[in-house]
């Protein structure tokens, strides 16, 4: 699908930047760095992949212990996962190595790496990348950091949103990545399974790490861990917010109006930056959103509308523009104990085609020609409800991941 | 794939047939009937899809009622599914009219159908076609029978296997389609999920309902439930054996050695007939069986197995004959609560690729070109096993799936 326009300016003292380090074989930029200057109060969530890649092990440490971040390096083209001890040894060099050009300490640098399984990091590059990284870092560095993140994306993802607190403008900018084994199902760190999107969310706000946390497990929630692509959870997938007061904003207390209007910029950086990833999936020509109403609980109709968005004979309909709505239903009763389909409703693009019990005769053929394609399932069952985001299956995506190397 | 041989003789006492009633638009046969001289015995394992198809609601209530049961008819290219009460009252209006050809009782008429959900039964071609389809009866009748079943195949499916009791030989004969929507998780009626895959068994054993049902559900376990395509549930699954006791053997009883050996022929025609699925699954290039050793428990392997044989992305790698053995780690570790990868082994066709915490470097780069591809994961952390069937994802799938209407 097309790029849409990217803008993004980082939040006061922050800087950015992206080189190549020649991991990727094209030369493309795979080296980013965030750093800030002064100390960051820092939130994050990793992927529940039980097979969990060297710098998530190595960053669950560092935001356990709940002690000030300072800068995230970022790797892309290898995911340093399945490399053992020589892995985790690798993950935490790189962060040696920037602390030491940064002046900062180790434990203020959080390391981040997508890319191929199975492969040891090549260090004497990422050594030998290291100066150039950190003296090209700048204010206007987001641009090519959200560049060097990439893999199999197509173009880079940048949101930014302010909010007031009190007098004082809060800035909200983050950059991801994704295109491939994304079904994120990300925990709040202390807590944590695997797909590799990576995003990075940087404010100038001055908010504590449990408010902060707060934000960002409900923000995670409706956002990231509400897109799949191919239902496939990474090794690597991590969210890291990053905030260090730069703004001079009174303290944002949880709970406080302050709070709420922090959280809902911030679930707006989230979702648009989840929604880009969607926009970019590998091979996708429909961007889809599903939507279960009228469901018991949130968690059933998220559970729900993620079968549907992830059933390929659906995706594979929508790749055809093809209003098979039996295969929704199929999708909907594989995941219920019990549905009481009779009662229910399904709408695509605003026209019923299952109401009640019975069919609606289409008359539109073009219903679902376009590129969005929206589907409400209404169970009528409760006042729940909850939207996941999805791509479609198509000859791309096979190519992609049959030809991936 | 390429069709392989197909044999079968009906057990003793066996009819069918298989004709054209034109629900399909191809012209090809859709609409079979089995039928047994004399009374059977009968077992039945059905889908867990919520949304389960009017075939699957009636014939749940035919087979909880214990009685004999003397014909199977199917009708292919219409699923009967998501049809409402209308629905219901077809299927039974449809066992009806085949009794009253057959002379029997219309709870001795199991009734299945698959194809596209959402759609009435064109009933007056069903009408239209009963009396060509009784007439059509006969010992040789399986070869149109197997034809007619078929929906996306593109080859029948049968099997047969032979065992003695006492000095009796009994015969077990099975038929099934499969092709897509195909991952099955049935449970034995009386107590039900959905894909459609179909399977008829029949033989002319005498056995009791019990050990008949106990023999099914052990051999459906590690057979037709091990197999996937898509992930995809169907709303129609059904698996039935009849055995009509014409074979003149003294009863089979549960725990007996003529037990076992009834149980293990049994089987051997399940996985003769899921594989065969299996091999002319949507689109497919190859034959992927998939094996966890050293697991605590076999429904843990069986998860990981499963994780890993629905994995889009291990599935397009096989496609592209890449030994890409860290899509295999990421999907076994997005199924496990807790897994030691450090020690554990990924063997591709007998070539280690990673053994005790390390990749082993391949140099064998034709490794996975063939039709075949056999993927052992040994987890070291136990004594249990299992294996399950795939296929790989490939462009036909997509098309297929596409193009469907």
């Amino acid at each position: 699908m097309s790029s849409p326009k990217q803008s993004g300016t980082l939040p006061t003292g922050f800087r950015a930047s992206g080189v190549s380090a020649r991991i990727k074989k094209s030369g493309k930029k795979d080296f980013a760095l965030f750093y800030s200057l002064s100390p960051c109060v820092a939130s994050a969530m990793f992927t529940t992949n039980a097979v969990a890649a060297a710098p998530v092990v190595l960053g669950k440490r560092i935001i356990k212990a709940g002690k000030p971040v300072r800068a995230i390096a970022v790797n892309s083209g290898n995911a340093n996962c399945m490399t053992g001890q020589k892995g985790i040894e690798d993950a935490a060099r790189t962060a040696g190595l920037l602390a030491r050009a940064l002046q900062i300490s180790r434990n203020e640098v959080l390391i981040s790496s997508t890319g191929i399984i199975g492969r040891l990091l090549p260090m004497e590059k990422i050594e030998a990348a290291v100066p150039y990284l950190v003296e090209a870092l700048s204010k206007d560095g987001l641009k090519d950091a959200a560049e060097a993140i990439l893999t199999t994306d197509t173009f880079a993802k940048v949101a930014t949103r302010t909010c007031k607190v009190g007098s004082k403008t809060v800035r909200i900018t983050g950059v991801t990545k994704g295109a491939g084994m994304i079904a994120p199902d990300m925990i709040a760190c202390p807590a944590g399974r695997h797909a590799t999107m990576l995003a990075y969310i940087f404010t100038d706000a001055c908010i504590g790490r449990s408010a902060l946390c707060a934000a960002t497990t409900e923000a995670v929630g409706q956002t990231f861990n509400a897109i799949t692509i191919d239902g496939c959870m990474s090794t690597n997938d991590t969210v890291v917010v990053l905030a260090n007061a730069c703004a001079g904003n009174r303290a944002i207390a949880k709970g406080s109006r302050d709070f709420a209007a922090f959280a809902a910029a911030l679930k707006a950086v989230c979702l648009e930056l989840a929604q880009l990833i969607v926009r970019d999936a590998e091979g996708a020509t429909k961007f889809i959103s599903i939507s279960v109403r009228g469901a018991a609980s949130e968690a059933a109709a998220k559970d729900l509308a993620m079968s549907v968005a992830n059933s390929n004979l659906f995706k594979c309909a929508m790749f055809g523009s093809d209003p098979n709505w039996g295969r929704i239903a199929a999708a909907l009763g594989s995941a219920a104990e019990h549905l009481d389909w009779q009662k229910m409703d399904i709408i695509l693009n605003g026209q019923p085609v299952f109401r009640q019990g019975k069919p609606v005769v289409l008359k539109k053929k073009d219903l679902l020609k376009g590129k969005l394609i929206d589907v409400v399932v209404d169970l009528k069952s409760g006042k729940a409800g909850m939207s996941v985001y999805t791509s479609d299956l198509s000859y791309e995506y096979v190519r992609i991941n049959a030809e991936y190397n």
